[in-house]
């Protein structure tokens, strides 16, 4: 049996989240009973719902146990199964967790899934072809519902879920505007990931100055948008909005760490007659499939090509994660483990 | 031609509307031209939007333009008709505003519209059955769809809206829950407009208690919430609100003298997973006959008896509207003008 490292929820942030909330742990592998598959992790996916989980308090999630592994999406490679539907060998996406290796039951449904990477790398199915990506993909078509020729925007543009939104959008014939801090990732949004602007959130730091990049950007208003941030974006982006706007709330990453995220001014959800809805991607897996299928096909077609940040070894998962709650990350967050 | 004597918006409101916002004048009512009718107004119906429209800014409606009738809903009766549609006699509603009479164009479609008051009083026509009865039925049922045995609640909960949108839940089967200024009113709400409960906000001044009222209120919390005011009660109804929940936003009355009112935890919209959405009824007129005929079939049926407030002569019309914006009328506020 192999030797497995592993990171544990050890203690809750008071606050920020700290490289000291997370303990690493070396331990075996246990013997694999009937039905069970090991799997050697290739790939962790970092999240930000992970820091909602770190919590104690009520969120959209069940918190995360303390001293457990803390939860995760994997991709890997069986290495021993006692399941009759897997083999040693085959390519797998599961919820592996902050580790490198997981026992799974092969019969639980939903839990190891294998994937084909003819034309997908294994890394996507963290990603553009994975959770983050039917994320977007829910969003936009179940929530924002675009028509042709609607200005459509998003927050973390540059992120696993805005690279998914933006090939989605352009798809359906929208303009597709994306909010990133930097100059590097707005340049990158624009030249390689479709965007027809970028506005870089570090040059208009509040409210008044990002809503007059908002409206030169979106000279024709804005139809629909993707949170994924909360806070102040969010305030400018609904004075920027047209009648019948929609709003899908993904994520407040900005409010994870407790602090008080008003919005200011809620009276425009009457004003512009808008729709604003919260949603869990997990929620809804009976529109996974369609998601994915279309998802797959834009990144064969090269429409979508993600860009990944990869630190490397489990030892290096809490930095890279606490980078990613701010924003250090240049695509999607992964963990690379072999 | 008889005398008219009418209330036009003298200047906008810096802050709170003040009655020399408003001025009388008295003019002769114009020698009618062909397809025109006059309509000697009834009752003149006060609501809450038209604060709104009293603003310069850019609101969900064009702003009232000053030294102009105030717009109002009205009905009354033809005197006399230059149109074959209408006759002397004829019952009307339409938009006649602040004055005694209008003299309007019978070929404007939905302008007016003649009514039968066999089983519907005139004035109700302004209220239950009327735009307010719609507000509550188009929030009930396009966009909160509340399910049988789910638990409903409204603010404003005896005015015009109010009271339509329980007789409506009732009838789907919800337990309905309605907040209100007083304990007269709340027992009003139970007593006569089949509330299963009411809460004065009174006793409960800030987001800590009132949270706790509805939870009592609410013991399996809050699916849907039919938002007439804002402020520190939706923050407190966002903290119930079950998974899935949905708001109905139709007025913001606390803010329309534009004091900022910031909802306080936006985040609440992803945790529970909400759908917030805005509207305005005039918007939807395809959907006014089906609502008209369910509310005047409840008030036949005598399980919608709404209350009404008149005051009398369009001279009483500023103060009584002023009133209303701080929640002193009960039930529907009218001003009778015969």
């Amino acid at each position: 049996m192999p030797t497995n490292r592993q990171i544990l929820l050890d203690n809750r942030p008071e606050g920020e989240a700290v490289a000291s909330n997370f303990k690493l742990v070396t331990t075996d592998t246990p013997a694999l009973k009937d039905g069970e598959v090991l799997v050697r992790h290739h790939y962790l996916s970092l999240d930000p719902y992970m820091r909602g989980r770190m919590n104690e308090s009520k969120s959209y999630a069940v918190p995360q146990p303390l001293g457990e592994v803390m939860i995760g999406g994997t991709v890997g490679e069986v290495v021993d199964s006692q399941h009759p539907k897997f083999k040693a060998g085959d390519q797998v996406v599961g919820m592996g967790g902050w580790q490198e290796y997981s026992v799974v039951d092969g019969n639980a449904p939903g839990m190891l899934r294998k994937v084909d990477t003819t034309h997908v790398p294994l890394s996507y199915y963290l990603g553009a072809v994975g959770m983050p990506g039917v994320t977007a993909w829910y969003g936009l078509t179940q929530i924002i519902e675009p028509k042709e020729g609607e200005t459509v925007v998003v927050s973390a543009a540059t992120g696993a879920v805005g690279s998914a939104y933006a090939a989605l959008a352009k798809a359906r014939g929208c303009r597709v505007v994306g909010i990133a801090g930097g100059p590097e990732k707005c340049k990158y949004a624009v030249d390689e990931l479709g965007f027809d602007a970028c506005i870089d959130y570090r040059q208009y730091p509040d409210v008044k100055t990002m809503a007059k990049a908002l409206k030169d950007a979106c000279p024709n208003g804005i139809d629909g948008y993707f949170e994924n941030v909360g806070g102040y974006i969010l305030d400018a982006v609904l004075l920027r909005t047209n009648a019948f706007a929609r709003v899908a709330v993904c994520g407040m990453i900005a409010g994870y760490d407790g602090a008080p995220l008003p919005l200011q001014n809620p009276a425009l959800i009457l004003v512009n007659r808008l729709k604003v809805q919260g949603f869990i991607v997990s929620e809804h897996m009976e529109l996974w499939p369609q998601a994915l299928q279309e998802l797959g096909t834009l990144v064969a077609q090269g429409k979508l090509k993600p860009r990944e940040t990869i630190a490397q070894g489990i030892e290096s998962a809490p930095e890279a994660f606490l980078g990613l709650l701010k924003g250090k990350n240049f695509g999607k967050q992964l963990v690379k483990l072999i």
